[in-house]
Protein backbone atom coordinates (compact mmCIF):
# COMPACT_ATOMS: atom_id res chain seq x y z
CA UNK A 1 0.00 0.00 0.00
CA UNK A 2 1.44 3.38 -0.90
CA UNK A 3 1.92 6.01 1.12
CA UNK A 4 -0.96 8.39 -0.65
CA UNK A 5 -3.30 5.34 -0.72
CA UNK A 6 -2.99 5.38 3.34
CA UNK A 7 -3.47 9.11 3.06
CA UNK A 8 -6.56 9.22 0.48
CA UNK A 9 -7.80 6.19 3.07
CA UNK A 10 -7.20 8.08 5.98
CA UNK A 11 -9.41 10.99 4.58
CA UNK A 12 -12.00 8.98 3.42
CA UNK A 13 -12.30 7.51 6.87
CA UNK A 14 -12.51 11.08 8.12
CA UNK A 15 -15.35 12.66 5.66
CA UNK A 16 -16.92 9.46 7.03
CA UNK A 17 -16.93 10.18 10.34
CA UNK A 18 -18.17 13.74 9.40
CA UNK A 19 -20.94 12.59 7.30
CA UNK A 20 -22.12 9.90 10.03
CA UNK A 21 -21.77 12.83 12.93
CA UNK A 22 -23.72 15.10 10.91
CA UNK A 23 -26.51 12.34 10.47
CA UNK A 24 -26.70 11.70 13.83
CA UNK A 25 -27.37 14.97 14.60
CA UNK A 26 -30.17 15.18 12.43
CA UNK A 27 -31.64 12.20 14.19
CA UNK A 28 -31.51 13.43 17.38
CA UNK A 29 -33.11 16.46 15.42
CA UNK A 30 -35.81 14.12 14.32
CA UNK A 31 -36.30 12.54 17.93
CA UNK A 32 -36.88 15.85 19.27
CA UNK A 33 -39.12 16.78 16.72
CA UNK A 34 -40.89 13.60 17.88
CA UNK A 35 -41.61 14.46 21.36
CA UNK A 36 -42.89 18.20 20.94
CA UNK A 37 -45.46 16.77 18.21
CA UNK A 38 -46.19 14.34 21.13
CA UNK A 39 -46.06 16.60 23.85
CA UNK A 40 -48.90 18.65 21.84
CA UNK A 41 -50.71 15.57 21.27
CA UNK A 42 -50.70 14.58 25.09
CA UNK A 43 -51.58 18.19 25.79
CA UNK A 44 -54.43 18.40 23.17
CA UNK A 45 -55.91 15.25 23.72
CA UNK A 46 -55.97 15.33 27.53
CA UNK A 47 -53.77 12.20 27.20
CA UNK A 48 -52.04 11.67 30.63
CA UNK A 49 -50.33 8.19 29.15
CA UNK A 50 -48.85 9.51 26.37
CA UNK A 51 -47.93 12.76 28.14
CA UNK A 52 -46.05 10.10 30.60
CA UNK A 53 -44.40 8.44 27.67
CA UNK A 54 -42.77 11.78 26.87
CA UNK A 55 -41.32 12.31 29.71
CA UNK A 56 -39.96 8.51 29.96
CA UNK A 57 -38.55 8.97 26.54
CA UNK A 58 -36.18 12.17 27.30
CA UNK A 59 -33.52 10.10 28.90
CA UNK A 60 -33.01 9.05 25.07
CA UNK A 61 -32.64 12.29 23.98
CA UNK A 62 -29.77 12.72 26.86
CA UNK A 63 -28.35 9.79 26.00
CA UNK A 64 -27.98 11.24 21.76
CA UNK A 65 -26.58 14.34 23.22
CA UNK A 66 -23.74 12.62 25.57
CA UNK A 67 -22.82 10.00 22.66
CA UNK A 68 -22.71 12.72 20.02
CA UNK A 69 -20.74 15.09 22.71
CA UNK A 70 -18.31 12.15 23.08
CA UNK A 71 -17.71 11.57 19.40
CA UNK A 72 -17.02 15.16 18.71
CA UNK A 73 -14.38 15.03 21.59
CA UNK A 74 -13.10 12.09 20.16
CA UNK A 75 -12.78 13.65 16.24
CA UNK A 76 -11.21 16.85 17.58
CA UNK A 77 -8.52 14.69 19.81
CA UNK A 78 -7.69 12.20 16.61
CA UNK A 79 -8.39 13.97 13.65
CA UNK A 80 -7.75 17.59 14.98
CA UNK A 81 -9.43 19.54 12.39
CA UNK A 82 -8.93 22.85 11.07
CA UNK A 83 -10.86 25.78 9.10
CA UNK A 84 -14.11 24.75 7.94
CA UNK A 85 -14.52 20.57 9.83
CA UNK A 86 -13.37 22.51 13.28
CA UNK A 87 -16.48 24.90 12.65
CA UNK A 88 -18.85 21.94 11.71
CA UNK A 89 -17.56 20.44 15.37
CA UNK A 90 -18.08 23.32 17.21
CA UNK A 91 -21.35 23.67 15.86
CA UNK A 92 -22.46 20.16 16.80
CA UNK A 93 -21.61 20.49 19.85
CA UNK A 94 -23.00 23.44 20.35
CA UNK A 95 -26.37 22.30 18.34
CA UNK A 96 -26.98 18.82 20.46
CA UNK A 97 -26.61 21.41 23.55
CA UNK A 98 -29.56 23.14 22.04
CA UNK A 99 -31.39 20.31 20.58
CA UNK A 100 -31.26 18.58 24.31
CA UNK A 101 -33.15 21.43 25.76
CA UNK A 102 -35.74 21.50 23.25
CA UNK A 103 -36.00 17.73 25.14
CA UNK A 104 -36.54 19.34 27.98
CA UNK A 105 -38.86 21.83 27.21
CA UNK A 106 -40.89 19.30 25.96
CA UNK A 107 -41.20 17.09 28.82
CA UNK A 108 -42.65 20.19 30.65
CA UNK A 109 -45.05 20.60 28.29
CA UNK A 110 -45.77 16.80 28.74
CA UNK A 111 -45.93 17.49 32.52
CA UNK A 112 -48.20 20.19 32.09
CA UNK A 113 -50.21 17.97 29.83
CA UNK A 114 -50.70 15.81 32.87
CA UNK A 115 -51.74 18.22 34.50
CA UNK A 116 -54.28 19.75 32.63
CA UNK A 117 -55.65 16.92 31.84
CA UNK A 118 -57.62 15.94 34.79
CA UNK A 119 -59.02 19.86 35.01
CA UNK A 120 -61.66 21.66 33.32
CA UNK A 121 -61.20 21.54 29.76
CA UNK A 122 -60.87 24.87 27.16
CA UNK A 123 -60.84 24.29 23.94
CA UNK A 124 -60.26 27.78 22.93
CA UNK A 125 -57.08 28.48 24.47
CA UNK A 126 -55.40 25.48 22.95
CA UNK A 127 -55.98 26.72 19.61
CA UNK A 128 -53.37 29.34 20.27
CA UNK A 129 -50.71 26.89 22.17
CA UNK A 130 -51.46 24.79 19.01
CA UNK A 131 -50.84 27.42 16.53
CA UNK A 132 -47.54 28.69 18.67
CA UNK A 133 -46.99 24.68 18.71
CA UNK A 134 -47.00 24.60 14.69
CA UNK A 135 -44.95 27.45 14.29
CA UNK A 136 -41.80 26.85 17.09
CA UNK A 137 -41.84 22.96 15.47
CA UNK A 138 -41.77 24.90 12.09
CA UNK A 139 -38.61 26.74 13.04
CA UNK A 140 -37.15 23.94 14.46
CA UNK A 141 -37.05 21.85 11.20
CA UNK A 142 -36.23 25.15 9.31
CA UNK A 143 -32.90 25.32 11.42
CA UNK A 144 -32.36 21.27 10.75
CA UNK A 145 -32.74 21.86 7.41
CA UNK A 146 -30.53 24.76 6.81
CA UNK A 147 -28.19 23.05 8.61
CA UNK A 148 -28.43 19.62 6.90
CA UNK A 149 -28.36 22.00 3.51
CA UNK A 150 -25.81 24.54 5.05
CA UNK A 151 -27.86 27.24 3.93
CA UNK A 152 -27.32 30.32 5.29
CA UNK A 153 -30.32 32.11 3.71
CA UNK A 154 -32.77 29.31 5.44
CA UNK A 155 -31.17 29.76 8.73
CA UNK A 156 -31.77 33.48 8.17
CA UNK A 157 -35.67 32.78 7.61
CA UNK A 158 -35.67 30.86 10.80
CA UNK A 159 -33.81 34.19 13.50
CA UNK A 160 -36.23 36.34 11.37
CA UNK A 161 -39.55 33.60 12.41
CA UNK A 162 -38.59 34.03 15.89
CA UNK A 163 -39.73 37.41 16.31
CA UNK A 164 -43.56 36.05 14.84
CA UNK A 165 -43.25 33.52 17.41
CA UNK A 166 -42.43 35.66 20.57
CA UNK A 167 -45.57 38.17 19.29
CA UNK A 168 -47.87 34.77 19.77
CA UNK A 169 -46.40 33.97 23.20
CA UNK A 170 -46.54 37.59 24.04
CA UNK A 171 -50.59 37.47 22.93
CA UNK A 172 -51.32 34.00 24.40
CA UNK A 173 -49.86 35.64 27.77
CA UNK A 174 -51.97 38.63 27.72
CA UNK A 175 -54.75 37.65 27.38
CA UNK A 176 -54.44 34.32 29.92
CA UNK A 177 -53.96 37.11 32.82
CA UNK A 178 -57.43 38.91 31.59
CA UNK A 179 -58.91 35.51 31.32
CA UNK A 180 -57.04 34.95 35.13
CA UNK A 181 -58.59 38.60 35.98
CA UNK A 182 -62.50 37.49 35.38
CA UNK A 183 -62.46 34.07 36.76
CA UNK A 184 -59.92 33.63 39.61
CA UNK A 185 -60.93 30.03 39.69
CA UNK A 186 -59.14 29.63 36.57
CA UNK A 187 -55.60 30.77 37.69
CA UNK A 188 -53.86 27.25 38.01
CA UNK A 189 -55.02 26.05 34.86
CA UNK A 190 -54.07 29.35 33.13
CA UNK A 191 -51.13 29.53 34.05
CA UNK A 192 -50.34 25.86 33.22
CA UNK A 193 -51.11 27.40 29.96
CA UNK A 194 -48.80 30.27 29.94
CA UNK A 195 -45.95 27.41 30.96
CA UNK A 196 -47.16 25.64 27.93
CA UNK A 197 -46.65 28.80 25.91
CA UNK A 198 -43.46 29.75 27.44
CA UNK A 199 -41.80 26.34 26.73
CA UNK A 200 -42.63 27.04 23.00
CA UNK A 201 -41.16 30.10 22.59
CA UNK A 202 -37.87 28.56 24.17
CA UNK A 203 -38.69 25.76 21.25
CA UNK A 204 -38.19 28.87 19.35
CA UNK A 205 -35.17 30.46 20.50
CA UNK A 206 -33.63 27.40 20.63
CA UNK A 207 -34.09 27.21 16.87
CA UNK A 208 -33.14 30.04 16.38
CA UNK A 209 -29.67 29.29 18.24
CA UNK A 210 -29.44 26.66 15.90
CA UNK A 211 -29.89 28.71 12.79
CA UNK A 212 -27.36 31.29 14.04
CA UNK A 213 -24.76 28.23 14.10
CA UNK A 214 -25.35 27.92 10.83
CA UNK A 215 -24.61 31.03 9.34
CA UNK A 216 -21.16 31.07 11.65
CA UNK A 217 -20.44 27.54 10.38
CA UNK A 218 -20.91 28.73 6.49
CA UNK A 219 -19.61 32.18 7.04
CA UNK A 220 -16.89 31.80 9.87
CA UNK A 221 -18.90 34.86 11.66
CA UNK A 222 -20.46 34.76 14.99
CA UNK A 223 -23.61 36.09 14.22
CA UNK A 224 -25.13 35.99 18.04
CA UNK A 225 -26.06 39.03 19.58
CA UNK A 226 -25.96 41.37 16.55
CA UNK A 227 -29.57 43.11 15.06
CA UNK A 228 -31.42 41.38 12.55
CA UNK A 229 -30.21 43.91 9.66
CA UNK A 230 -26.60 43.33 10.49
CA UNK A 231 -26.97 40.03 10.14
CA UNK A 232 -28.89 39.74 6.84
CA UNK A 233 -26.00 41.96 5.55
CA UNK A 234 -23.53 38.96 6.69
CA UNK A 235 -25.55 36.32 4.65
CA UNK A 236 -25.75 38.60 1.72
CA UNK A 237 -22.36 38.65 1.95
CA UNK A 238 -22.04 34.92 1.51
CA UNK A 239 -24.62 34.65 -1.05
CA UNK A 240 -25.39 37.89 -2.66
CA UNK A 241 -29.20 38.40 -3.14
CA UNK A 242 -30.20 37.72 -7.06
CA UNK A 243 -30.92 41.76 -8.60
CA UNK A 244 -34.47 42.22 -8.78
CA UNK A 245 -36.35 42.26 -12.01
CA UNK A 246 -36.82 45.36 -13.96
CA UNK B 1 18.22 29.42 19.21
CA UNK B 2 18.11 25.86 19.82
CA UNK B 3 15.26 23.71 18.52
CA UNK B 4 14.55 22.74 22.23
CA UNK B 5 14.45 26.29 23.56
CA UNK B 6 11.95 27.24 20.50
CA UNK B 7 9.84 24.23 21.50
CA UNK B 8 9.94 25.17 25.53
CA UNK B 9 9.15 28.86 24.30
CA UNK B 10 6.13 27.39 22.49
CA UNK B 11 4.97 25.70 25.30
CA UNK B 12 5.35 28.50 27.58
CA UNK B 13 3.34 30.57 25.01
CA UNK B 14 0.45 28.05 24.77
CA UNK B 15 0.58 27.76 28.70
CA UNK B 16 0.01 31.00 28.85
CA UNK B 17 -2.91 31.88 26.22
CA UNK B 18 -4.35 28.62 28.72
CA UNK B 19 -4.27 30.51 31.52
CA UNK B 20 -5.01 33.82 29.62
CA UNK B 21 -8.32 32.27 28.91
CA UNK B 22 -9.26 30.71 32.19
CA UNK B 23 -8.67 33.80 33.32
CA UNK B 24 -10.54 35.25 31.29
CA UNK B 25 -13.72 33.08 31.54
CA UNK B 26 -13.46 34.17 35.57
CA UNK B 27 -13.49 37.77 34.74
CA UNK B 28 -16.68 36.54 32.62
CA UNK B 29 -18.03 35.01 35.25
CA UNK B 30 -17.21 37.90 37.87
CA UNK B 31 -19.40 40.73 35.28
CA UNK B 32 -22.09 38.10 34.86
CA UNK B 33 -22.27 37.79 39.22
CA UNK B 34 -22.34 42.00 39.59
CA UNK B 35 -25.33 41.80 37.06
CA UNK B 36 -27.41 39.42 39.00
CA UNK B 37 -26.45 41.23 41.84
CA UNK B 38 -27.34 44.94 40.66
CA UNK B 39 -30.94 43.46 39.08
CA UNK B 40 -31.57 42.22 42.29
CA UNK B 41 -30.59 45.48 44.03
CA UNK B 42 -33.06 47.12 41.15
CA UNK B 43 -35.70 45.26 42.13
CA UNK B 44 -35.77 45.39 46.17
CA UNK B 45 -35.32 48.69 45.75
CA UNK B 46 -37.38 49.80 43.18
CA UNK B 47 -34.81 51.78 40.98
CA UNK B 48 -35.76 51.80 37.77
CA UNK B 49 -32.84 53.51 36.72
CA UNK B 50 -30.22 50.62 37.84
CA UNK B 51 -32.80 48.26 36.20
CA UNK B 52 -32.36 49.91 32.79
CA UNK B 53 -28.24 50.11 33.84
CA UNK B 54 -28.10 46.40 34.21
CA UNK B 55 -30.41 45.98 30.15
CA UNK B 56 -28.29 47.91 28.42
CA UNK B 57 -24.61 46.65 30.58
CA UNK B 58 -25.93 43.02 28.98
CA UNK B 59 -24.44 43.29 25.64
CA UNK B 60 -20.85 43.48 27.36
CA UNK B 61 -21.31 40.26 28.53
CA UNK B 62 -22.48 39.32 25.21
CA UNK B 63 -19.10 40.18 23.79
CA UNK B 64 -17.47 38.57 26.25
CA UNK B 65 -19.11 35.32 25.21
CA UNK B 66 -18.33 36.09 21.56
CA UNK B 67 -14.85 37.07 21.95
CA UNK B 68 -13.51 34.01 24.21
CA UNK B 69 -15.32 31.68 21.77
CA UNK B 70 -13.17 33.45 19.33
CA UNK B 71 -10.17 32.69 21.54
CA UNK B 72 -11.47 29.19 21.88
CA UNK B 73 -11.79 28.67 18.41
CA UNK B 74 -8.57 29.63 17.49
CA UNK B 75 -6.84 27.58 20.17
CA UNK B 76 -8.28 24.92 18.85
CA UNK B 77 -7.31 25.30 15.02
CA UNK B 78 -3.99 26.59 16.00
CA UNK B 79 -3.03 24.65 18.77
CA UNK B 80 -4.65 21.34 18.23
CA UNK B 81 -4.59 20.58 22.34
CA UNK B 82 -5.33 17.51 23.22
CA UNK B 83 -6.39 15.41 26.38
CA UNK B 84 -7.09 17.41 29.64
CA UNK B 85 -5.81 20.74 27.21
CA UNK B 86 -8.83 19.66 24.93
CA UNK B 87 -11.23 18.91 27.50
CA UNK B 88 -10.37 22.48 28.78
CA UNK B 89 -11.23 24.00 25.81
CA UNK B 90 -14.27 22.18 25.37
CA UNK B 91 -15.28 22.98 29.06
CA UNK B 92 -14.82 26.98 28.53
CA UNK B 93 -17.22 26.91 25.17
CA UNK B 94 -20.04 25.24 27.18
CA UNK B 95 -19.11 27.70 30.69
CA UNK B 96 -19.62 30.79 28.77
CA UNK B 97 -22.69 29.25 26.75
CA UNK B 98 -24.09 29.15 30.54
CA UNK B 99 -22.74 32.54 31.88
CA UNK B 100 -24.26 34.29 29.02
CA UNK B 101 -27.62 33.23 30.20
CA UNK B 102 -27.24 33.74 33.51
CA UNK B 103 -26.65 36.91 31.99
CA UNK B 104 -29.78 37.47 30.51
CA UNK B 105 -31.93 36.05 33.21
CA UNK B 106 -30.28 39.27 35.31
CA UNK B 107 -31.79 41.29 32.20
CA UNK B 108 -34.88 39.49 33.14
CA UNK B 109 -35.12 39.80 36.68
CA UNK B 110 -33.98 43.95 35.72
CA UNK B 111 -37.10 44.55 33.25
CA UNK B 112 -38.93 42.94 36.24
CA UNK B 113 -38.02 44.95 38.40
CA UNK B 114 -38.38 48.24 35.81
CA UNK B 115 -42.43 47.04 36.10
CA UNK B 116 -42.45 46.31 39.54
CA UNK B 117 -41.21 49.55 40.68
CA UNK B 118 -44.20 51.05 39.22
CA UNK B 119 -46.42 48.94 41.12
CA UNK B 120 -47.64 48.57 44.79
CA UNK B 121 -44.62 47.49 47.12
CA UNK B 122 -44.94 44.02 49.14
CA UNK B 123 -41.68 43.45 50.99
CA UNK B 124 -42.35 39.72 52.08
CA UNK B 125 -42.53 39.12 48.85
CA UNK B 126 -38.97 40.16 47.88
CA UNK B 127 -37.75 38.54 51.36
CA UNK B 128 -38.22 35.01 49.67
CA UNK B 129 -36.41 36.10 46.43
CA UNK B 130 -33.77 37.54 48.19
CA UNK B 131 -33.36 34.41 49.69
CA UNK B 132 -33.53 32.65 46.72
CA UNK B 133 -31.33 35.02 44.68
CA UNK B 134 -28.50 34.65 47.48
CA UNK B 135 -28.52 30.46 47.13
CA UNK B 136 -28.56 31.14 43.42
CA UNK B 137 -25.63 33.63 43.24
CA UNK B 138 -23.45 31.58 45.48
CA UNK B 139 -24.36 28.07 43.44
CA UNK B 140 -22.69 30.48 40.61
CA UNK B 141 -19.49 31.71 42.91
CA UNK B 142 -19.04 28.31 44.07
CA UNK B 143 -19.10 26.77 40.67
CA UNK B 144 -16.83 29.57 39.55
CA UNK B 145 -14.69 28.48 42.32
CA UNK B 146 -14.70 24.81 41.72
CA UNK B 147 -13.74 25.80 37.82
CA UNK B 148 -10.51 28.01 39.03
CA UNK B 149 -9.56 25.21 41.59
CA UNK B 150 -10.12 22.24 39.34
CA UNK B 151 -12.23 20.85 42.44
CA UNK B 152 -14.87 17.81 41.40
CA UNK B 153 -16.25 17.95 45.26
CA UNK B 154 -16.88 21.45 45.31
CA UNK B 155 -18.61 21.24 41.63
CA UNK B 156 -20.63 18.59 43.25
CA UNK B 157 -21.76 20.32 46.23
CA UNK B 158 -23.20 22.88 43.50
CA UNK B 159 -25.24 20.45 41.97
CA UNK B 160 -26.62 19.13 45.40
CA UNK B 161 -27.24 23.01 46.40
CA UNK B 162 -29.44 22.96 42.95
CA UNK B 163 -31.84 21.10 44.73
CA UNK B 164 -32.73 23.32 47.64
CA UNK B 165 -33.13 26.27 44.68
CA UNK B 166 -35.48 24.31 43.05
CA UNK B 167 -37.51 23.41 46.58
CA UNK B 168 -37.45 27.17 47.28
CA UNK B 169 -38.72 28.12 43.93
CA UNK B 170 -41.56 25.78 43.61
CA UNK B 171 -42.50 27.10 47.70
CA UNK B 172 -42.58 30.46 46.34
CA UNK B 173 -44.51 29.70 43.29
CA UNK B 174 -47.31 27.82 45.78
CA UNK B 175 -47.43 30.68 47.72
CA UNK B 176 -47.89 33.62 44.77
CA UNK B 177 -50.88 31.33 43.75
CA UNK B 178 -52.27 31.32 46.71
CA UNK B 179 -52.21 35.48 46.64
CA UNK B 180 -53.76 35.54 43.52
CA UNK B 181 -56.27 33.47 43.96
CA UNK B 182 -56.97 35.26 47.27
CA UNK B 183 -56.76 39.14 45.80
CA UNK B 184 -57.12 39.04 41.83
CA UNK B 185 -55.53 42.22 41.63
CA UNK B 186 -52.66 41.05 42.84
CA UNK B 187 -51.80 38.64 39.50
CA UNK B 188 -49.74 40.93 37.36
CA UNK B 189 -47.46 41.83 40.29
CA UNK B 190 -47.35 38.11 41.64
CA UNK B 191 -46.59 36.63 38.09
CA UNK B 192 -43.84 39.29 37.76
CA UNK B 193 -42.63 38.29 41.15
CA UNK B 194 -42.91 34.54 39.93
CA UNK B 195 -40.72 34.82 36.70
CA UNK B 196 -38.49 36.73 38.95
CA UNK B 197 -38.24 33.54 40.77
CA UNK B 198 -37.90 31.33 37.53
CA UNK B 199 -35.37 33.49 36.39
CA UNK B 200 -33.27 32.70 39.65
CA UNK B 201 -33.96 28.93 39.55
CA UNK B 202 -32.55 29.47 36.20
CA UNK B 203 -29.35 30.56 37.55
CA UNK B 204 -29.04 27.37 39.31
CA UNK B 205 -29.62 25.24 36.33
CA UNK B 206 -26.85 27.57 34.36
CA UNK B 207 -24.64 27.13 37.48
CA UNK B 208 -25.42 23.53 37.86
CA UNK B 209 -24.31 22.83 34.22
CA UNK B 210 -20.92 25.01 34.74
CA UNK B 211 -20.31 22.40 37.62
CA UNK B 212 -21.24 19.28 36.01
CA UNK B 213 -18.61 20.73 33.17
CA UNK B 214 -15.77 20.89 35.85
CA UNK B 215 -16.59 17.18 36.62
CA UNK B 216 -15.76 16.24 33.08
CA UNK B 217 -13.23 18.40 32.98
CA UNK B 218 -10.90 16.95 35.75
CA UNK B 219 -12.45 13.58 35.13
CA UNK B 220 -12.92 13.13 31.72
CA UNK B 221 -16.72 11.61 32.46
CA UNK B 222 -19.98 13.06 31.41
CA UNK B 223 -21.83 13.25 34.16
CA UNK B 224 -24.86 15.11 33.16
CA UNK B 225 -28.32 13.58 33.07
CA UNK B 226 -27.52 10.88 35.46
CA UNK B 227 -28.13 10.27 39.15
CA UNK B 228 -26.77 12.80 42.07
CA UNK B 229 -25.96 9.44 43.35
CA UNK B 230 -23.53 7.95 40.72
CA UNK B 231 -22.37 11.50 40.29
CA UNK B 232 -21.27 11.23 44.06
CA UNK B 233 -19.67 7.65 43.23
CA UNK B 234 -17.83 8.89 40.13
CA UNK B 235 -16.56 12.31 41.67
CA UNK B 236 -15.43 9.78 44.76
CA UNK B 237 -13.33 7.91 42.04
CA UNK B 238 -11.26 10.78 41.76
CA UNK B 239 -10.69 12.06 45.11
CA UNK B 240 -11.30 9.03 47.47
CA UNK B 241 -13.54 9.92 50.89
CA UNK B 242 -11.38 10.84 53.70
CA UNK B 243 -11.92 7.88 56.03
CA UNK B 244 -14.57 8.32 59.04
CA UNK B 245 -12.54 8.88 62.53
CA UNK B 246 -13.02 5.66 64.59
Amino acid sequence: MEAGDIAQHTSRRYNEELEGIRSRVLAMGGAVEDQIDQAMRALVGADSQLAEEVVAADHRINMQEVTLDEECNRILARRQPAAGDLRLIITILKIITDLERVGDESCKIARMAAQLSQMERSPHCYQALEHLAARARAMLTDALDAFARMDPRAALQVVHADEEVDREYEAIWRQNITFMMEDPRTIRRMLDIIWCARALERVGDHSRNIAEYVIFLVGGRDVRHISLQEMRAAVDRLHPPEPSAP
